[in-house]
């Protein structure tokens, strides 16, 4: 955060007061020595947005894959090297060049994906404890508090979150969470995400690649993220808040 | 919009209700034969979000550098024909691959850019007027009204809103009255943007393509917003709410 001057104006009184503001910077990755991406985030957690960049975009399929992280926070570049085995190694500029523009994220046919990979999950959660986890994920949100300006995400399992992340990107605040889970080697399993950002159907891809069953957000989806939703098997929850919430699939795991 | 069965948990009350969603698809811009990006939009007013997305990008820099647009509704895919005499035409395939992806715009040496191209404006608004036109804004959000789910934006003079659009990202719903504005020949001088969105650097760079002078938003800015108004001259208003407003730069032009 940062503080500015500002002027205040509230009907006829204006003020100039100092104000706290999210931090934004242009972060590029370079793997392998090639330039891939620019992203805007906030400078914090860099390593888990690498790392969960990388994984959420199909770049690498596990922590292995990536030898070693540098990250410059001088300039804000990373500096990725790819373990020699990796099969993503060959993939990566071909892909990103074709559909990887625009947001980041990699849909090569989405409804291929849809049907090749549906997770199959048994995991169940009381509505109540949904309602308390929204509830604890909105007391984290401090930086939102303090700047209004920035999206927060958090892996719960159904007792507590167990990671909270914040970014000014909603995509960014989720690739954060997924890389540090798997900086953490645990697996996703019984899990959930929560986000405070819309829910598009980039959001249900990066779900899907972790296998977890349950989103649950406190803004809206799209139609594709319903209809992806449905052919994944996850469970996507849309306006969360307090003991309200919509359910648009996969309700069987709400209990 | 398209309607869902949803699940609507309030308490232990369950309900099945329908739903309005926002409509999202992936749309592919392909200039001269080539493909250039893939944008998540809503499938409205595409022609403007190309127009927009073109020239709001730096890869036009005027309407006329575009011969033909067709919109293949379809396969969401727009054909852009470029007219011969676009400096543009050379540069878009070595500009995008090297800044352009992530979020789908262009920041070439973001500092240079800047001090290059300052916004000199005369044009002045009394605060009541920025107010009103807020509320206007809000009342023309019908589909966030009715969906949640998306974004608006609107060009302004110091009368009453003139173009208004709506996507499910803030990017977009902005190009998309540039977009409408450059196909009408107007110019846009003594205009104001008004986003729905938060305000990052994008957003301003954005502003600055069409030097326009005031840029208005319901939300926040970041750090890097705020920096990059003072020095390119732009008006920057974020949390305009009702008679409540900050200005964060060039307080200026609000009287």
């Amino acid at each position: 955060m940062e503080s500015f001057k500002v002027t205040k104006i509230k009907g006829n009184d204006k003020e100039a007061i100092e104000d706290s503001v999210a931090v934004e910077v242009p972060f590029t990755l370079i793997v392998d020595d090639k330039e891939l991406v620019t992203l805007l985030c906030m400078p914090a957690d860099l390593e888990d947005l690498v790392r969960g960049f990388l994984f959420t975009s199909g770049l690498i399929k596990k922590e292995g894959d990536i030898n070693k992280i540098v990250i410059d926070h001088q300039h804000w570049v990373a500096h990725v090297e790819l373990s020699n085995d990796s099969i993503a190694k060959e993939l990566i500029f071909k892909r990103v060049y074709t559909s990887g523009c625009g947001r980041g994220t990699l849909f090569y046919d989405a409804a291929d994906l849809a049907h090749k990979f549906k997770i199959i999950s048994d995991f169940k959660i009381e509505k109540e404890r949904i309602g308390s986890l929204v509830t604890e994920f909105q007391r984290k949100s401090e930086t939102y508090l303090k700047t209004g300006g920035v999206h927060s995400a958090a892996l719960a399992d159904d007792k507590a979150i167990l990671i909270f992340r914040e970014d000014i990107g909603r995509h960014n605040a989720i690739d954060k969470v997924i890389g540090k889970r798997l900086k953490e080697g645990g697996s996703f399993e019984g899990m959930i995400i929560i986000t405070s950002g819309r829910l598009s159907s980039e959001i249900i891809f990066k779900t899907q690649k972790c296998a977890i069953p349950i989103l649950v957000s406190r803004s809206a989806p799209t139609d594709q993220a319903i209809k992806l939703s449905r052919d994944m098997g996850i469970t996507l929850v849309g306006f969360a808040r307090g003991d309200r919430m919509n359910i648009y699939s996969h309700d069987e795991r709400i209990i």
